[in-house]
């Protein structure tokens, strides 16, 4: 084993932090390690917590942090939203808080950008998670913004995705079905001490009724948890479902179903570039450079079909 | 050339909708079609509208298609965003008022929906942007919510992309940063008749100075537009600003260079699928299927670099 997959094992932070830049960018070195690191990995339990910005995700998240320290259990923690304070996009109070969590070693925070290339986020968000889950965190919480495409992608990694609303924002109900409905395990009704929250439960009953939405898992209900995260109230209660969820998981094929579905789509995006990069290798020992194509087909000389139908024959 | 690729060719709303739709389930005559249109593409002014929700895209796409259509210009459009009135995610009131253009023979309103492919979505706009500039329309705008990574990577599609903001959303302005910045032609500040314009523009112009942003463009500057588009105030102002940087990318080696770029993503992508299918079949005909790969996987039998080193070699 190499020495920084052997200091990730040993639960060096610094060496895992060292690993999850050369994952950010996407050097060679990473996937050594990762390679290295994949009989370890498989134990930590991963949560996702999505929804839209404003609903309060990363208090909550900050709350579940506590819940879990009190607990005594490790924690490691992927932001992979932009308006998030993890990732410093949100008001000074919330980063500053955020922050306490910095001094315990029992915690370890990491924002994920977003960055420009395709597949590169939920690709880097689930080999972040390896490393934490080969560190020995007990659990990883995933905090990602679930408008985008690639965000919802990133649900998927989780053995259990919280959905949270807030009260009053009926119309957003609406805009949350489209995706995120997929991946959800359990909703958390955040800011629940606000008026309309009855309402905002119904309305999420009948939704889910309606378009006889089952989420990931036909063989478990859907909970619905009410909480407010600023006062810390429902924590326990919103942990407890999340749990309950990994546990029957856990004593199902649930579990096994799971972790096959994020191995598929691991080796698919492995696959993808190695192939990428051997067919663009070839290429380049034919004298045919990406730009020189590309610049071909910009100018309708031949177009992508026929020169990746080329391509693939090499 | 296939009757399809005719029928768009021809202008034909019912053919277009055909070829967007086998574009949406990827299905292998979409590919047909693309690719006899292909020299038919490269004519259309392509402008991206992005930004967070509720900063008023879809009105401001709503007035710039009566712009356009009071001077004789043809207009496609894709929405890209789930909470787009398009899709159907917001308020009644506005969808009706979009369906105003369903009755004019000269523009085109389609609506993308967020799929959970990775590289599906910015697969599926480009292709149906191309499918547009072959139908011959002057102007495509493509809609989308500025918030996720496929998101901004629909942006670098555009020749001209507008980023839309709002007054009195300060802490926004810093959550714009991440992605969106880089691929930013221009700025639109909405509702301007609203307290703290001015500021707004301050702040913007300061953030761009500060982080040295020139925008994917060094040779243009990023201009900054007001307009209150609920009341059609400032919509000619941004038209003019949109089609300025686009007739400076025209009167120089940008328009070239952007069509490349793009190319170049697209050739990638479709290499990518044409790889992996090819890699695909050539393991089942070892007897090595997918799914029992993820699964070893996920027993930790094996990793995914493994696999992906031996698939590749075939």
């Amino acid at each position: 084993m190499s020495t920084l997959a052997e200091r990730v094992v040993a639960g060096d932070v610094r060496g895992a932090a060292r690993l999850m830049r050369l994952i950010d960018d996407a050097l060679p070195e990473a996937e050594v390690a990762l390679r290295e690191l994949w009989p370890r990995t498989g134990r930590a339990q991963i949560v996702g917590i999505t929804g839209n910005p404003g609903a309060g995700k990363s208090t909550l998240v900050d709350r579940l942090i506590a819940h879990l320290r009190a607990q005594g259990k490790t924690v490691g923690v992927l932001a992979v939203d932009p308006t998030s304070p993890f990732t410093g996009g949100a008001i000074l109070g919330d980063r500053i808080r955020m922050q306490d969590h910095a001094l315990d070693t029992g915690v370890f925070i990491r924002s994920l950008a977003t960055r420009g290339q395709l597949g590169g986020l939920s690709r880097a968000t689930s080999d972040c998670a390896r490393v934490l889950d080969a560190m020995g965190k007990d659990v990883v919480l995933i905090e990602t913004v679930g408008v985008g495409q690639d965000e919802v992608e990133v649900c998927r990694l989780a053995h259990t995705t919280v959905v949270v609303v807030i009260p009053g924002m009926g119309d957003d109900i609406q805009a949350i079905k489209a995706g995120i409905l997929e991946v959800a395990d359990l909703f958390a009704v955040n800011k629940a001490d606000r008026e309309g929250v009855d309402r905002t439960i119904r309305d999420l009953r009948s939704m889910l009724e309606l378009n006889h939405v089952v989420g990931r898992d036909a063989a478990h209900e859907i909970a619905i948890v009410k909480c407010v995260a600023s006062r810390g109230e429902g924590i326990e209660e919103l942990w407890s479902a999340i749990d309950a969820h990994y546990q029957h998981l856990r004593n199902g094929p649930g579990l096994l179903q799971r972790e096959t579905q994020r191995a598929r789509s691991e080796l698919v995006e492995v696959l993808r570039e190695r192939l990428l990069k051997v067919a663009l290798e070839r290429l380049a020992k034919q004298g045919a450079q990406l730009d020189d194509l590309a610049l071909q087909i910009a100018k309708r000389q031949t177009d992508p079909y026929t020169v990746a139908d080329a391509a693939a024959r090499l």
